[in-house]
């Protein structure tokens, strides 16, 4: 494996048993990518446990989605990666998680609202606890071309450090794998506490 | 150990130090099997912890649960795994976990309904998030023999993905032991957000 | 190290990082033993992390509670150990726990009751889900004498399977630690199901 | 490395992977140090994350919060350590952490009342478990150097085991990493108690 790809590989595996460890991936949920090039990325194949990737659970695809190895099936839900790197060339890498949090809170919500946290520092552009975020809440769809589009359109509008799909799950990102996951990790850690001060709040 | 057994035990011994890591399977909870052929199956051995399993932890039985080794004991709810095995050829293994949620679930309604996930997908026919599945849940009983006529006489009836047992558990089960376990995953986190959303919608 | 010593020190060693992970004995909460003879066991010293344990962290005491090697120092609640060892000379160790959940529960109640579950199969002398236990719990007290021998005036009145302190944990016990283990699993369990039983009934 | 320093540093990674387990260091939130003499410490580097220290993951820094190495940045919160270690000399060790249930408890109260846990045994100056502690949250700033003095006119008026910041999480001490480390399990303990006490209380 190419030293260009094994670092991102390496840092994905990793995240990847984090994740698992915390819930956040069950069976074959959740999916992974890292961008290569201004054109290209490496992403997560189909059918992969995301706790238990190695190095042949990667491929290399284009921005439209397409494997260079013609003979690979990307994940399903390429095209919502593409659309991120599409859309902001500074985004170096996306990453999905499916965790109990955020599917109830996508379940019950349009849009989840974050402030008073410590770790919106995280988030981008923020610098101070002392904020409010708003991530969307997009429908779930099977169609994941028209729900690229819907996000991309959403992303013209209104500035979002991450969305959420009813019932499906996070896509965050960042500069960099690490980023990504350290984004991750503060939005899995924000959502468990909204969803246990509703708990609380009722 | 030969090459037909070491497969599916090592297989199944993963899955078990998942289910343990997650608390799925406490004290001498639950029991796995996988089939070898059309009429034999490797299963846990009665008494074994499900997180601490190794090649001695299975045994050999036929289809109507009786071990190929009398010297042995094959787990008491053998009948039950029979009772899949000899309905549906297909299945390749059955997996029995014993989580909080499955639990709690069980002991308050007569079935449940999953609707609205993403991760029905796993379940066997279904392609889309947007479907809704019904997991019976069957009364415990110590004569499994009769608790195993039970689910034969709905499953004629009604098509499943699962059942559970009341207070007792999941029997869950795929073409692989990997399948069995990924829909395992994917059940044991749609009834952790039951019982999450549960305790909001009071 | 002893034969006679290093097989029960390597289970009570295993069994500390189980519930350590499991968020049982938190700090230098929780302590464990396993009778050596009639009159002798071994001890967890006073001070050890239980998820932390080697070979030093164990003492041989009798069953008075005074150590072999008068320089150590046995966990101050030794007498309780001493307790059921005297009580019934079947048990072969006794493990105490201090869960979130065995520390709300006993908070809450002066006894709980348990039904329906599979794993009261678990416990002595039940043979179907379908039985009822009543743990009692016992106030808190820094008198570890006078806590023995309330908990002795209790048992020789009431059988009991294992006993709760009030604000400070579980005692369980078995004929060996693997069934100790095993019980307290089932017990923690249990306790998990009847506090979030609770939170959905209000 | 120095052994003056090998150790503490080794002692916090531990603690760092512990509290990284039990996500209680989501991110690169919390940070840890450790006394090294009257007038310096180490403590860890800015933008670490705590589960995955190194000994290149430290600096030392005077208790003015300045490192010795003026290329290197120290943790952002620096002056809460500082505050602590020139308020009492015999404090070896100072740990931040950033729970759901710190944070959801310093959202809520001004102050949170520990009372009839056995492990307030674990924390400074107490016996018996028939006690209560108060543990102060002071509102949440970006501006440390104005946060410590707040801190510090506090501690002045009473004693306190213990802090948390609003939406920040907790700061804890002791005369060891170890001893602060246990703190640290106690309180996380008894806040998860106190957190779910609610959720029942309702």
């Amino acid at each position: 494996m190419s030293l260009e790809i094994s670092r991102p590989a390496r840092d994905m595996i990793a995240a990847g048993q984090l994740f698992h460890q915390r819930g956040w991936v069950p069976a074959t949920g959740g999916n992974f990518s890292a961008r290569l090039s201004s054109d290209r990325m490496l992403i997560t194949a189909s059918g992969w446990h995301k706790g238990e990737l190695d190095d042949s659970a990667f491929l290399v695809a284009d921005l439209d989605g397409a494997p260079e190895d013609r003979s690979r099936k990307a994940s399903y839900e390429t095209l919502l990666h593409c659309q991120v790197y599409r859309f902001d060339e500074s985004v170096g890498s996306v990453l999905h998680t499916h965790s109990v949090a955020n599917t109830l809170l996508s379940r019950r919500y349009e849009s989840i609202r974050l402030a008073g946290y410590e770790l919106l520092k995280l988030l981008p552009g923020i610098a101070t606890h002392d904020a409010a975020v708003e991530i969307p809440v997009f429908e779930n769809d099977q169609d994941i071309q028209r729900l690229a589009s819907r996000v991309n359109d959403h992303m013209k509008k209104v500035a979002m450090p991450a969305y959420l799909i009813a019932g499906h799950g996070l896509y965050a990102w960042g500069s960099t794998v690490a980023q990504a996951r350290h984004r991750v990790e503060a939005l899995e850690f924000m959502f468990e506490c909204e969803l246990r001060e509703l708990e609380n709040k009722r």
